[in-house]
């Protein structure tokens, strides 16, 4: 009997794709639960999820049946053996119970790096040059408000801080380096194939005090929630700028609003909020930050590549016992 | 006696370079005029402007004077050798009638580059993107509008065509191909020194017939008013973007908003209006075009370098006779 597949969430775009990569070598079943009780009680022996070997997930699942906590995790039934996220951050997984029940969890990394970092780039341009306000001014018929130079600034020239040197921070790297920008970065180590023109720095505070833009590019997890504090922001040049396209919890909002009240912040351009899809309502009061509504990979042909991508790594599990995309914390791991 | 400089406008960011490069060299007087009759009173013999020899000049001055239309130029004093303007366009004087008084005229092309391409790589990405309204939604509490992915796209492996690939179209193409795009371009002949990655089509239609967003880059003049017309507009590839940073009246605004309309271009960011600060109310009725009120320069460090150039010519025009940027329609022409 081949082996069953359940695709928990919608595929948008490669419908075709799954068929190709799949669809000879597995028996495909979808999501067919609007709650986590029916979800769970499919995994009981003769339920409709019964014998599921692999998952591709989506986040959008988590509005019927929650996120993979471990709850959830513990109720899959014990044939399932990976779990293919549609993503880059795979925070609603929770990988250590997955480790405790020896399912595999890969997600997207590669396929999200270009989109995301586009993401962050608007949101530089438009903080350096303030065309959010200058946008809603158009719109209200107002035209250009005035005294926009005065706190507007071309990139090149300037220095861009990454923090956390990952795909998205490195294609965000190459794509500011083309105006040019100086590049500055820290992550946990040295990024050793990184270019020359992207310095390393090892002490944060160093790296900040020359920072006229800090883009926030690592993953949440429990040692980055809050990492972006009120130190590090205080350890930032005056006039400074932050960007974040990882996730909103990696930055303490409060600590961010006190600098951007007290004018230390020049501006931030967000993408990405601690409580999605509430945003607080003090950033709305800022007239010149930038704020979009977590549009990081919001585009179709970079949704079909994480679509592609999930599948794939859940193929070349069947085929050759393991995904390319295994998150960082099983790189390495044998079940 | 030193020759007497007119500073007609106000400079916001080079005082100090003002008197670094002609405080020594001439007398420097400001513009004290509130209409065009007493500006040109203040040529005749005697009068407050008589004698002056070179003028320094920003767009802002026609709120006051005027534009330098024949009018005006012909009412200059004789004395006046040159016109030093503050910006890359210079569609507000008239050239011709400047050439017939034997009055040189400059620009400032190379300072406007970056910070106007720069503008249209944020007019593309929020166009390919759809961020402008995501922004909108957001700021009404709605986060993120249903549907955006699909239609929405990522810039990299698309084209771009470039109409007029001098200092601001040759900017955008460098910081296009950091994605990359492939990128293509006409202009009126070659560009030698157009790296190899940039493809020339002579042929304009067969460009368009290939493009997915078109940026437009060329000056205003009597052969450019209405060059984007519904032929060229109509052979764009269905679903193509319309990016406009040059001058409003370059395209067919008409032609352009019927393509908007029954959705042969998907999208349109424009910097640049017909009739500015007026828009055109129906551009507004578009939900997803991305439209920013004429910001290409709108910041201090270009702004800065803007007039430090446009004094530059004026200091090498009093010390050498001759300035670096004359006009194109002046190049090699001697008084």
């Amino acid at each position: 009997m081949a082996p069953r597949i359940l695709i928990c969430g919608h595929l948008v775009w490669a419908h075709n794709e799954l068929k190709d990569l799949l669809g000879s070598i597995s028996e495909i079943i979808h999501l067919d639960s609007d709650s986590r009780e029916d979800f769970l009680r499919g995994f009981q022996p003769g339920g409709k999820y019964d014998g599921v070997v692999g998952i591709y997930r989506v986040n959008e699942s988590s509005k019927k049946i929650g996120i993979f906590d471990r709850e959830l995790v513990d109720g899959l039934g014990k044939s399932v053996k990976w779990i293919a996220h549609n993503g880059a951050g795979y925070d609603q997984i929770d990988v250590l119970a997955c480790k405790d029940r020896e399912i595999y969890v890969s997600n997207t990394p590669g396929a999200v790096d270009d989109a995301t970092a586009t993401t962050a780039l608007y949101l530089m341009i438009s903080t350096f040059r303030n065309y959010a306000i200058s946008e809603r001014s158009l719109r209200e018929g107002k035209f250009k408000p005035p005294g926009l130079a005065k706190r507007s600034h071309d990139l090149t020239g300037h220095t861009l801080a990454i923090l956390g040197l990952g795909g998205i921070g490195m294609r965000l790297a190459e794509l500011a380096h083309a105006f040019p920008m100086r590049i500055v970065y820290h992550s946990r180590r040295k990024v050793q194939d990184a270019p020359e023109w992207c310095e390393y720095f090892e002490n944060v505070e160093e790296m900040l005090a020359q920072t006229d833009c800090l883009s926030v590019s690592v993953p949440l997890n429990d040692n980055t929630v809050g990492l972006v504090g009120e130190k590090w922001i205080r350890a930032l040049k005056p006039g400074a700028i932050i960007i974040n396209t990882a996730r909103g919890k990696v930055i303490d909002e409060d600590a961010m609003i006190r600098a951007l009240e007290d004018g230390h912040l020049a501006s931030v351009g967000l993408d990405v909020y601690p409580d999605e899809p509430h945003v607080n309502p003090r950033l709305l009061e800022f007239p010149y930050i930038t704020l979009v509504p977590h549009m990081g990979t919001e585009n179709q042909d970079t949704q079909k590549k994480m679509e592609v991508r999930a599948l794939t790594n859940l193929r070349d599990f069947l085929t050759v016992g393991q995904g390319e995309d295994l998150v960082t914390e099983m790189k390495g791991v044998k079940f």
